[in-house]
């Protein structure tokens, strides 16, 4: 080794050491984030499912509109609250008649950019909004054809169908419902500090924020955390080096993603979830075993990584995961009006 | 009578033949509403509960947190979903655990203005929300330290109690629940063009909407929907030439407030709601029992004045009934942003 080589060797060693003591540091810790991750698009659109403003705001509407499922008593809003970041704060979902969900619901903010679902039985959020229909947890309707039944129970809501699907005839399909509501959820996109970051301003984050960031990747978090969702774009097994159960206390037992594949390499594998607004939808994991953020963390690094996390180290990672609070849209956090009418609900 | 004295009573005569046909039946009309109904109050503040900002916006949180009921899915938006004017859109609402409501769920929009609950059995606003806590159907709580519980378990609230109730030392008590959400109910005022109307902007309702007005006065409504609410002041029975069950199909019988006082006068005797939007909170009556306007209309007319209403003046008078809705403000139309926080249910 030359001695320049030596002296760059032993610079980069140092700073990896002591990762946010300067300016420099700084410039190799943005410069590591912006490999890792990327900051969010202004919208999770893609290229067949246009977002026009009609069919936004007429997914918005059917979003929180109450009245299709089979009690005419819960919308999309009921597990994904406008008021606590598109959850429900429950571990696991309560469905249509008390109905028991096996799962935690997660936030709907930024979900198009994920998988969908724990187990990503999912293709799309138009796929999920279809097969919503006839769950009986989640609408709860025997086919889409009683959903339709509601809709037409609703006159206001022609015009808007009409406007959002201008080319059509007879627009007032199930399909339709579900591309407008998928629209609307592909805007729900949450800036946050951490994008600003990644954008240049390394202020957005607190210097204990950084540290976090720096820890975050050092431990290995970014392994399956990265990219723009800051995880969400994979599989992993929940608990590599320990049984996820004992760390967490769940019960019963889910075996993931196995039950979708009948693949045996699935068993105990769950979709990665993206973090961000983690620090505002908890409980935590695929069952809402874990009611804090720092015990999050900590579960994580110790059954997925064998990292016994230090109460300091926890605290700077869980800093930085508060980076990642975006502000929900407008059009999250304020209500539509919707069209009037009563429905009369099967008996 | 004097050729003069002549004169003027036929005048008279013809414009109450023709309510609005010119500049002065606009003038009399005008001044005929404004003996009966009175514009809304910015606020329905009362002396002793103080509707201080961090008050209301306590409250505003508490009503949107789904975390307090028995099964911590259900909030007050549940029944009362800014989307739907305040209502839930149901003949009768779904408590939690599926529990059936009697009756149907009336909008919480200026509603502190009117007797409170169909049957008034309750006092006011605050008073609703106490009960509401262990009412098995409405939060589903044993009693009110079980609520208390909930709230220990979200920090977050900790500072908002201390703003709302400066000189309490320790502030988080249920009555306090009910004074900051009982505050935030009293700013949900919704001023309509009927307000503008009474302010003296005739134009702020349509010719047919006025029409409806004249009608609505002469058939008899106001002798019970009047004053600031346009109703919602006094009890009567609901069926006076007929039986209400008869028009109506309702099933089963409600007794109604006799059921609160144990008073036979009070047999079929309801309070008479409001009529502030009621264009946009159908299904209609205690029951739920009539699915639209005209059909309110014409029933009402029909049992309780003995009028049978044509397709014409009951389409006039639907439409001065739509003046009545008014703009939510933006603190009932915008969620707030919840405390972070998962509760655990007690098993």
């Amino acid at each position: 080794m030359s001695r320049l080589h030596w002296i760059a060797a032993s610079i980069v060693a140092v700073f990896a050491a002591a990762p946010v003591a300067g300016k420099a540091d700084d410039a190799t810790l943005l410069n590591q984030a912006r490999e890792i991750f990327k900051p969010l698009p202004k919208d999770m659109g893609v290229p067949d499912l246009p977002l026009t403003k009609p069919r936004i705001e007429l997914g918005r509407m059917l979003f929180f509109d109450p009245r299709f499922t089979i009690d005419a008593n819960m919308s999309c809003t009921t597990c994904h609250q406008p008021a606590l970041y598109g959850t429900d704060g429950l571990a696991t979902s309560i469905g249509v008649q008390q109905r028991p969900h096996p799962r935690n619901a997660p936030t709907i903010l930024n979900s198009a950019l994920s998988i969908i679902h724990w187990r990503g039985d999912r293709e799309s959020v138009e796929d999920q909004v279809i097969k919503a229909m006839t769950s009986p947890i989640t609408f709860g309707q025997p086919d889409e054809k009683a959903v339709l039944d509601r809709l037409g129970q609703i006159p206001g809501y022609a015009p808007h169908f009409k406007a959002a699907f201008p080319e059509e005839t007879d627009p007032m399909t199930a399909q339709n419902m579900a591309k407008a509501i998928g629209a609307y959820e592909r805007t729900l996109v949450t800036p946050s500090p951490f994008d600003a970051y990644l954008a240049g301003n390394v202020e957005a984050l607190s210097p204990m924020a950084r540290a976090g960031l720096a820890k975050f990747i050092d431990t290995g978090c970014v392994a399956c955390h990265e990219g723009v969702g800051v995880g969400g774009a994979m599989y992993r097994k929940f608990g590599v080096l320990e049984d996820y159960w004992n760390a967490t206390g769940s019960q019963p037992i889910d075996k993931g993603r196995i039950d979708v594949t009948k693949d045996p390499d699935d068993l105990y594998v769950f979709r990665v979830p993206g973090l961000r607004n983690v620090a505002m939808t908890a409980p935590y994991f695929h069952d809402g075993s874990v009611r804090t953020l720092p015990e999050a963390v900590k579960v994580m690094a110790r059954v997925q990584l064998g990292v016994a996390l230090s109460e300091g180290d926890t605290r700077d990672i869980v800093e930085f995961l508060k980076s990642l609070t975006g502000e929900p849209r407008e059009n999250f956090a304020a209500v539509p009006v919707l069209p009037e009418g009563a429905v009369i609900p099967a008996k």
